[in-house]
């Protein structure tokens, strides 16, 4: 099976013919497909799958009891109208290292396990990571169950109907225990690696990252007869916060978006009452973070926090061991959430790699990597595992 | 019947219990209880109620094929979560005017008529004034019955169901012919009757209009990973349109709202790909409303013209004529529309008169006008028909 041919496989599922875009969502008809797409992949390489108690998919290469083993993959879902790599090249990269090491005659000493990381992208039910969230207990079951869709059906419904108990639901101390270390291989998201002329780069964290909300209110009024000055318009405070949040991210050295605004009553010529702004903002610095949020919230007259997690430093040991490994690979943290992230909570030493991502674009159907970047990665991956899963007095884990 | 007991009969029509807004679109059941409510009103006074082929409902005093008579009226709809006095005051002020003529043994050379005018806010169906301008010729039947409502259903299946037939949607020589002149009262828009401390003016024009879509472009991209320096982020230009549509207007005495946008995909961590806004321009003078348009569009990359009416006068020896029948009252222009616009652009003499709003405020529950301005409104209007509809001798129409 080659990278082209696996690729193939997948490429259909989900893809909104209209946009070219993915629509990836958890406990769905696609998500059920994506599923069946990796029971075959495992069993075609003669390993059995294994479902946790939230639904993620482990395939093991060996006895995932007999000590604590290697893990590496990624994600199938998708956000809305998302790209085709963002999660998948993780999952087919893992499974094609495993191929490339047994090509070899590898033996390892521990077990390798290749998973799918259910609801990474939370598009569905608006909480990401909510697979490894569950089974690592940051995400609280009956919680989890209750989060409800664009439609109203709670997650615990939406699972009973895609066949998994939603009962199950919480944290999985087997699963864990089987996880000695975890590698995610993923397309970068930015063009470091462009910049710096190299395909593979070892990801070291993930940054503080929170979002706000801001209820920017106002007078309806009518938008013909009403006299400027007479006007408290919450429109023209959207512009202000707009403005100020590029401004105070660029003096701080963060990114800062406002991607999602609602307005009432959002008529063509009615002056709205209010107007509702989402604040997402990010950086290395946690204090240059809250100090982007509390500026913006200052010029929209307040700013109210719905989520905000912290810096997640990947185990600095094993970042090292891997970039030491790929040729002295370029290290940088990202923006962006992800599974290994929410495991390095849970105290599991991980890393990830990224691959190269020619425009830096992710989250849009323009997302991409080049194949020969995508066989780099291979490469790469299959070296740390190798490394990981090597001699039994090798590396720790 | 007093102005208090007729407003009462009105006031729990349509009203949300929630905001306190009113909520009265064409062709719903809350229009069929407007309408009902319009026919009882008639019969009390004695007056028979003829429906015209657009709908509109029009009750007479006298036989009004014998001469073209004075008619009064307004409409009963409401924008969303409107207030209670846009449309419905001119309604009931037109019936209480007639009872006060009544009342002092005034026998009308000509008939007068009372009209409840459909679908002024075009609420539902999106176009204003489509009961008067389809009635006009202004809007094209065919296009009538082929507007849809947010859930797709055409202004034809819901005039079915509301039974009235579609199929007379068109020019209506004979309700035109018999409208002489005509009389709106209204509440007012503004604040001027406020800052001239009178409670009734003279309405002598509706200002030139423009409805203008920016339809912004981006690019879609990980709000957590892309660099600012990456970004082609069309939130920012939407921030530059809503600044410059304020600044434009004001340095060119115009009014100017951005009260609708649009974001794709409205996603709290996504770059968006494109926002939509909508610029709403007015002013006294059109050459200075185009060109806040245009200034607009320059900052958004281009404006389309959704739609653009010119000033529309009232008949000026009317207007005077009114003016000096009420003490010499202010007379002003609006930048609203109404029904007595689309008349005047059909060649009907037509006036308006604007009873005072202490806030200004107007499509908002807010909207409100002191009772005893309401009767110093009611006043004003019996004494206009008493003019325009009295000896055979009097004034021409």
């Amino acid at each position: 099976m080659t990278f082209a041919s696996t690729w193939a496989e997948l490429e259909p599922i989900g893809r909104n013919a209209r946009t070219g875009g993915y629509r990836r969502y958890a406990w769905t008809d696609e998500d059920a497909a994506l599923r069946e797409w990796f029971t075959a992949a495992a069993r075609a390489r003669g390993l059995d799958v294994v479902v946790d108690r939230a639904g993620n998919q482990w395939a093991w290469w060996g006895d995932p009891d007999a000590a604590p083993g290697v893990v590496t993959g990624s994600h199938l879902d998708s956000v809305p109208d998302g790209g085709a790599f963002d999660g998948p090249l993780g999952v087919v990269s893992a499974f094609l290292a495993l191929d490339a090491l047994r090509a070899r005659g590898f033996t390892p000493s521990r077990p390798i396990g290749v998973t799918n990381f259910g609801d990474e992208e939370g598009a569905r039910f608006g909480v990401a990571c909510a697979g490894s969230r569950i089974i690592t207990g940051q995400l609280d079951a009956d919680r989890a169950r209750g989060l409800r869709d664009a439609d109203g059906v709670p997650m615990a419904e939406a699972m009973t109907r895609a066949g998994h108990s939603p009962a199950a639901l919480g944290r999985d101390e087997e699963a864990l225990r089987r996880v000695g270390s975890y590698v995610e291989l993923h397309v970068e998201q930015g063009r470091r690696l462009v910049d710096l002329g190299r395909p593979v780069a070892v990801g070291s964290s993930i940054w503080p990252h929170g979002r706000w909300r801001l209820d920017l209110t106002g007078e309806a009024n009518h938008a013909g007869t009403t006299r400027l000055a007479d006007r408290d318009d919450p429109m023209l405070r959207l512009a202000a916060v707009i403005t100020a949040a590029r401004q105070e991210a660029q003096a701080r050295g963060c990114v800062a978006t406002v991607g999602k605004v609602q307005v009432t009553p959002n008529g063509v010529n009615a002056i709205p009452s209010a107007v509702t702004a989402w604040l997402d903002a990010r950086g290395s610095d946690e204090a240059a973070v809250r100090a982007v949020a509390a500026a913006v919230g200052g010029v929209g007259g307040g700013a109210t926090e719905e989520s905000f997690t912290g810096a997640t430093a990947f185990d600095p040991a094993l970042v090292a061991r891997v970039a030491a490994l790929l040729d002295d690979a370029p290290v940088f943290g990202t923006g962006a959430g992800h599974d290994a992230g929410t495991l390095a909570t849970a105290g599991i030493p991980s890393v990830m790699l990224f691959v190269r991502n020619p425009t830096g674009v992710s989250h849009s159907p323009a997302e991409f990597a080049e194949q020969a970047d995508c066989l780099a990665g291979v490469d790469a991956l299959a070296t740390v595992l190798a490394d990981l899963a090597g001699a039994p007095g090798g590396p720790p884990q």
